[in-house]
């Protein structure tokens, strides 16, 4: 099934917003197996939206559009594509009763121009808008006069906001999609997310072992960002549950210890995890990744469970009267040394009780740094009832890469210290 | 000038990766004058790649495209224009040396596939890479074989990773643009960044009284994101220059208190900057927000010249040991309160001897609501020579975007306070 995504909407060309229904429609598709084979963005301008429907309904068995079904004068999506399939645009009287009534509930006058989207092209069908007042619709193009091959295809209008977009997609479109396109054959997929390699030295160490499994139906695809590569492992057909197994068991002997997470998960909420399952708490002492890792770890549901404080100590007043770092240490090794890293680490987990500490100072940039530490160093140590643990980096990186890396050395520190403890 | 930029990676249909690139991309052209009609997303497949470059230089005058210079095997947008182009690739020794340069001087073993990133196609202009090894590539397609027009095209390959990507647009992509497609006249764009009004309300304070600048070529544009409006005030032709300015001055003088920053300007930025010119210093105590406050601070250079230290006190300890918040008061109103933050905020100024000091309590959710305090509810105070003053927020959102929004609104306060504390 070749699928093709359209999103309309000027504010995506001018780069004031980020185009997120990109990632979440290409997310839930490859999910249930299918593919997205292209994506396109135009502007909100009859022309350039005919255009790029015209030549993906060329191409495409399902073509998805987004926006441009609202009531200013900038959502022209509908109409358009009325005129591009020669349909006639007609009133529906259960879409205006039902959008009558939304703005009866929330006792706001209905402008005039909302009853545009009561307008449906002859022959679509209507999906139910459940948060906002312009349904989808859902046209079979049948046949499909743009394509070569003819047969049919079909074009589905979505609404912008992502709150009304998501429902409408999961509730209507999915399982249109399932009905109408049902896959061919059984399809597994699976993500390992792996750190402390890069992305070249990851596939040299497993894709000739998993050679022998391409002939299957096995297809490994490599997604490196800073400071993770995600080896991605697709099986189709018949045997595709068992190769997709296969295949994973080898990645596990060859790499185990590099993957910290599966699919969607991510570092941080592996950290809480392994902690909440062994009941363990953490504190936080940071200097260059300034609240960094607290806020990552924060962003998991449930971290309060584990994590007691978080101590972004940038000055050396705050080292020492919130960590214990000693003047003489600060004096005599600097603020960025193995031993105040050391120190902030220990004055962390002794002072708020904690079963672990992690600890990070370093040189993030642009300034501040030196011949003998240069910008990009970095000390991390992680303190735990079996001793304090050190590591000594060179991240030199902008400083919200340098903060990202920083922080994912440190919590691969403290993941591998939890999964070796058992 | 018909700019269309092409996206490669499988990891975008497949949604595993969000398209920062567009937006960043996009926004960069449009600062400077130029617009991209059209932006397309394909897989890393050979075919798809040809055929949307092919089809983007029938249509453009400029194309970029971006990833798939790397080292690995489904690393091949290089090898495919290449050979769409019929052009050989020659192995280039200055970029061969840089390469093993950057390996020798992190002291890691050069994996033999890096050497792929040395071919360079017959004629094109090497773009330098200060962040990685895959340079970008620059190519005069002239004449353009794909368009029915004829003439002149440029092909510009950009590789994926951010870090690379943006120093080399900035520095080798804008002036080989400005140089190769100079506007027609004068464009000047001034971006005004609002925080604390709804963009309806923003478009009538001030949509009517720009109107008279419209004929003289003035053209506004808004765009609402969570927490903020920005105010796009775009000038064309001779005048540009004197009508932005303006404009600037109407809305300075109708909004002006909303404005925190100018063009790429943000939030803490401006922040670090007031509090720097007056040689003042923070605090920060999070509860709810988890060090998200602190991160945005130090995401700007200099920082520590401003912040002492800030402390995510999520558990009660915490607040009571670090901060001095009392039991009794913790007790009474409970630890997302009115009472609470106020504590916080007097705790974390004396302790630090900070100038300011922010503190944040609130209900970030899912869990943890009531009927007295939903989730969503964030009390947030500022203490200061001048006292302590509060506000009371219903910030009901995702987790990620309630920090956001959150911490948006606790700079604000700190923002208005030394503003007009002058």
């Amino acid at each position: 099934v070749a699928i093709e995504l359209i999103n309309t909407g000027s504010e995506l060309l001018l780069g004031r917003v980020l185009n997120t229904h990109q990632q979440w429609i290409c997310r839930q598709l490859a999910d249930h197996g299918y593919e997205v084979t292209r994506q396109i963005c135009v502007a909100d301008e009859g022309r350039q939206i005919q255009a790029a429907v015209r030549e993906s309904l060329s191409r495409a068995d399902l073509v998805l559009t987004t926006g441009g079904l609202g009531p200013t004068s900038d959502d022209i999506t509908r109409d358009l594509i009325a005129q591009l399939l020669g349909r006639a645009l007609v009133e529906d009287p259960a879409i205006l009763s039902t959008i009558t009534g939304y703005f009866a509930q929330r006792r706001r006058p209905m402008p005039a121009s909302t009853k545009v989207q009561a307008m449906v092209p002859v022959g679509a069908r209507v999906l139910p808008n459940l948060h906002g007042t312009a349904p989808g619709l859902a046209m079979e193009v049948n046949p499909n006069p743009f394509r070569e091959s003819g047969g049919r295809s079909w074009l589905i209008l979505l609404p912008g906001p992502p709150r009304e977009l998501r429902p409408m997609f999961t509730e209507s479109v999915l399982p249109l999609l399932r009905n109408e396109f049902p896959l061919a054959q059984p399809f597994v997929c699976r993500t390992l997310r792996t750190t402390g390699m890069g992305e070249s030295m990851v596939e040299e160490k497993i894709a000739g072992s998993l050679e022998f499994l391409r002939p299957v139906g096995l297809q490994i695809g490599y997604c490196a960002r800073v400071g993770e590569v995600d080896v991605r492992l697709v099986g189709h057909g018949e045997k595709a549950e068992a190769t997709v197994r296969q295949a994973e068991e080898i990645v596990r002997q060859l790499i185990g210890p590099l993957i910290f997470a599966i699919g969607d998960g991510t570092m941080e909420s592996t950290i809480v995890q392994l902690l909440a399952e062994r009941r363990q708490t953490l504190a936080l002492a940071e200097s260059c990744t300034g609240g960094f890792i607290a806020h990552r770890v924060t962003n998991v549901p449930g971290a309060s469970a584990v994590l007691l404080c978080g101590l972004v100590t940038y000055s050396n007043d705050a080292k020492k009267n919130l960590l214990g770092v000693r003047e003489e240490t600060l004096a005599a090794h600097g603020a960025v040394s193995e031993e105040v890293a050391r120190e902030m680490a220990e004055g962390a987990r002794q002072r708020n009780k904690a079963d672990f500490a992690l600890a990070v100072t370093g040189i993030a940039g642009p300034d501040g740094g030196s011949e003998s530490k240069p910008v990009g160093t970095v000390f991390i140590a992680l303190a735990s009832k079996s001793g304090t643990v050190m590591e000594k980096r060179f991240n030199a990186f902008d400083r919200e890469t340098f903060k990202f890396v920083t922080a994912q050395q440190a919590f691969d520190l403290l993941r591998r210290a939890l999964v070796t403890e058992g």
